[in-house]
């Protein structure tokens, strides 16, 4: 191997790529990253075997090659380096040589045929989204995924077409967060880990001209994003029909300023670490307000409240976590709190028409 | 007690005050801070024993009182408060009521003659500081002092008068650093806890208007910055004659640019991990370089070089970390870099004349 490339884009090549290299895997191996050369390209790889990233760095191929080099090495070591042109070469039995003005270093590698294959990319329907509305739908629903193994299908976010329409959801069953997308009529049912999604959202820029092609067969998803690409395993197993907990109608609604609301939620939130973070949420059609108030706290009591446009009076408890979460990843000047008594879940939309968005919280007993 | 105080400046006066508040003390009370009156202000007091911290916090006292309540609480509180102006009231028998617009709460608290009195400010000889020039020299200093409770004497940094001006210098005995203050002509020799310096440093602002006074008296040193007084304990015990191990002149000397300097020895660091942190440094009169080396290394060698304008060859073994710390901490372009052979001391100095900092590290057998 024999490679010149820019500090710059090896950097950034390999802060994508040894994230998912992994300290602590079983397999030694994938601590490593793969260098291989393809198409007069240098190639970089990692895989945790639930997903493999892969990044194209601009540069120039002299010579190809193959090998493992330790990614946490390699990645601290030319992200302390300066701005200019490096190169790479493979020296000795699997080591990698890098070289620039003033600095010469030589880091043991592996051989590459240590290194596990990654599975090429499968035939499948192909969607583009724009960069940075993938970018918000992600944030706004992988938060409502679950972390816990034991449920693994509520571990994933579930792509699927309804009403020609693409949508992304997820729920932990204790909240959902389901998006709307662009109008799509391929029939898709996919559940992607969240896990996969939280790397593709690392790999997103704010550049809305740029589009990710999503390939989605029927065990793989692959996230084609400009230099790189993210081939993720899919989840098993039918998600569950969530459209049936989503309430047709409410009783009482509220348009409320969303960081006013964030602003009290937070404050009450500090007294209802006794409680796990629950909090009383009241909203007043007489006095066009939602207040809220912590939970019998021994560190004393709260009350806040912020003026809300009122439909309807309600009562209803909710962690209060799970309703900043929300809020936060809501991007709407005003959002609409709906609740039907204290039983039945809560929805917090945007304001504008016609919203893309719903976030639905389960209330707590109390 | 009744007060109004705006958001902003409770909530800057608790950012200080709160850092000293324990939550881990043996004595529960001092995870409290001191709410009180005197003087129509308003003043917060927090204390670990070894320093107390009290700070004035503009406002209009309406009615005098005095009561402790829990710091996180108070201090998370507030900070999630929107601007304005506030109103704190003592309710019940220990509690703070605290309310602006929508806002309403009642933070339970406690007697406030269970919290220890705090010393009065003894009499003793005074400084002035500029802000700025105390805020350098302790952060040039502070780094150099042990840790290591064992060597209580060390754990310092030490004030005192030489040659007709103010000196402080922390060492803990495998580096040593001192910094040459303004001409003062009090005889001067008092060592104040590093950890106490660390909290002097936090509460200094970069308005080289302001001036710090220091008053050091025979078991005290306190910090009059702005609205905030600091008192801290001194440490007993002679202070080490530190001047004799400063060597007089090298018999090699190297000038180099500090940032490169860094950029070198930070990559020879990566390599030096198994050695922990063991970098030799040639410097090369021919060359006029400095080159850096990790010492023997499993994943692999490195050499670095940066130009400089070297008198004389000689090569030294020192602790990367210890390097890198001192260069991080001095602010010239240029530094000196002066060593006598692999066992005597190593100098770092600004280049500008009169140097005002010295940082000394002793080499590493190797």
């Amino acid at each position: 191997m024999n490679v010149k490339v820019t500090q710059e884009n090896l950097h950034n090549a390999l802060t994508s790529v040894s994230r998912v290299a992994s300290q602590r895997s079983a397999l030694p191996i994938l601590s490593n990253i793969l260098l291989h050369t393809e198409d007069k390209s240098l190639f970089l790889t990692a895989t945790n075997l639930e997903i493999a990233i892969r990044v194209r760095v601009a540069g120039k191929v002299e010579k190809d090659g193959r090998l493992a080099v330790p990614a946490r090495l390699l990645n601290d070591f030319i992200s302390s380096l300066p701005k200019g042109t490096l190169s790479l070469a493979k020296t000795k039995q699997f080591s990698l040589k890098v070289s620039m003005k003033n600095y010469e270093s030589t880091i043991n590698g592996f051989d590459p045929e240590e290194y596990p294959s990654i599975p090429a990319k499968a035939a499948g329907e192909m969607i583009k989204v724009e960069s940075t509305k993938l970018k918000q739908a992600l944030q706004q629903t992988t938060l409502a995924a679950s972390t816990d193994e034991a449920r693994q299908t509520l571990t994933g976010v579930y792509i699927h077409t309804a009403n020609d329409h693409l949508y992304m959801v997820a729920t932990d069953s204790y909240r959902l967060a389901e998006k709307k997308l662009a109008a799509n009529k391929k029939s898709l049912s996919h559940n992607v880990p969240a896990t996969t999604m939280q790397e593709v959202l690392r790999n997103l820029t704010d550049s809305s001209e740029e589009k990710v092609e999503i390939t989605l067969s029927e065990n793989q998803a692959v996230f084609d994003i400009g230099p790189a690409v993210i081939i993720s395993r899919l989840i098993d197993g039918k998600y569950p029909d969530y459209k049936q907990i989503i309430p047709a109608s409410s009783e009482t609604t509220a348009e409320v300023d969303r960081e006013e609301f964030i602003a009290v939620v937070r404050v009450a939130s500090l007294f209802a670490k006794e409680s796990a973070g629950s909090i009383t949420l009241k909203v007043q059609e007489d006095a066009q307000e939602i207040s809220v108030e912590a939970v019998a706290s021994q560190v004393g009591e709260n009350t806040s409240s912020t003026p809300a446009t009122v439909h309807g009076d309600g009562e209803v408890s909710l962690n209060s976590r799970y309703l900043l979460d929300a809020l936060q990843v809501m991007t709407s000047e005003k959002v609409v709190f709906s609740l039907s008594g204290r039983h039945n879940p809560c929805v917090l939309k945007p304001l504008e028409k016609p919203a893309d968005y719903l976030h639905l919280i389960m209330p707590l007993k109390s």
